[in-house]
């Protein structure tokens, strides 16, 4: 069975979390939800609440095949701490899936992990993506590797199917 | 392409109506969203803010293959018009798809078609649906014929993967 671990805080984008997290337990992949506390609920952009399972603290790379990286304006949170950036980094050596939709990815970016990709994500971050190195391309669903980025949440049944997908 | 209307009234329970949508879009399914007044945004339980496309006035059952009729206390509304009742009561009929979730029950049960039939939705109208003639079962889905029930979002994956499914 794959794991993932889905990254919440306040302000998250409500669907942008929930759609592909229900969609691989649909797929029979384990999702776990990480918050900078544990079992606490959090709200979402709209007021959607979800209760983390683990903190930031606990993350490990090696206990998961994937990352997903709503956005709302919890990006904005995720990116500060090195737990994240850390996790990031080593997914990304380790050629894991790393999912980011929307302002996701401001976390990729300050993992500085960017540099010669393809990626999309909302246009409002369309500069910060170029400044990282990256190209940013106006696409429901961007796939460079192991990295899985889409727009908004119109893109969210692309963004569900492409990562069932690359983790199956 | 087959073709869905999901029902839509401010307190919609977010993820009920919101998770099926997107993953019936995943599959191709087109989807159509009926609210009292086309082309208005309401409100979910939480928050969300969903758009409907036509007003209840103007559904016909040979527009489409199935209904999702999400919990919340939407349902509450849904069945005081004749307009959705009349719509359940000929796809029954015409034995298309009917889906609904945790308090989504209430609909069949105002168009009485569940004499005798399986269902399952929120324990707090087990009651309704046995009053009804149905029988309630504790399960993630079921499934009875063209009918498919589901109890709260905890079971959204299998409701969604049971809908897909029986369209495709």
């Amino acid at each position: 069975m794959k794991k993932v671990v889905a990254l919440i805080h306040d302000t998250y984008e409500d669907l942008e979390l929930m759609y592909p997290v229900l969609r691989m337990r649909e797929a029979e992949i384990e999702v776990t939800i990480a918050g900078e506390e544990g079992d606490k609920i959090y709200k979402g952009k709209h007021g959607y609440p979800c209760k983390s399972d683990i903190p930031f603290n606990e993350l490990k790379s090696r206990d998961f095949d994937g990352v997903l990286i709503p956005g709302g304006f919890a990006p904005d949170k995720f990116r500060r701490f090195h737990e994240i950036l850390n996790l990031i980094q080593e997914m990304d050596k380790q050629k894991k899936v790393i999912a980011f939709i929307c302002h996701g990815g401001w976390v990729p970016i300050s993992a500085k992990i960017l540099k010669g990709k393809k990626v999309t994500g909302t246009i409002a971050i369309k500069d910060d993506f170029e400044n990282a190195g990256a190209t940013w391309q106006d696409a429901p669903v961007v796939i460079d590797g192991h990295l899985i980025s889409s727009r908004t949440p119109v893109d969210l049944p692309d963004f569900g199917k492409a990562i069932v997908e690359k983790l199956q």
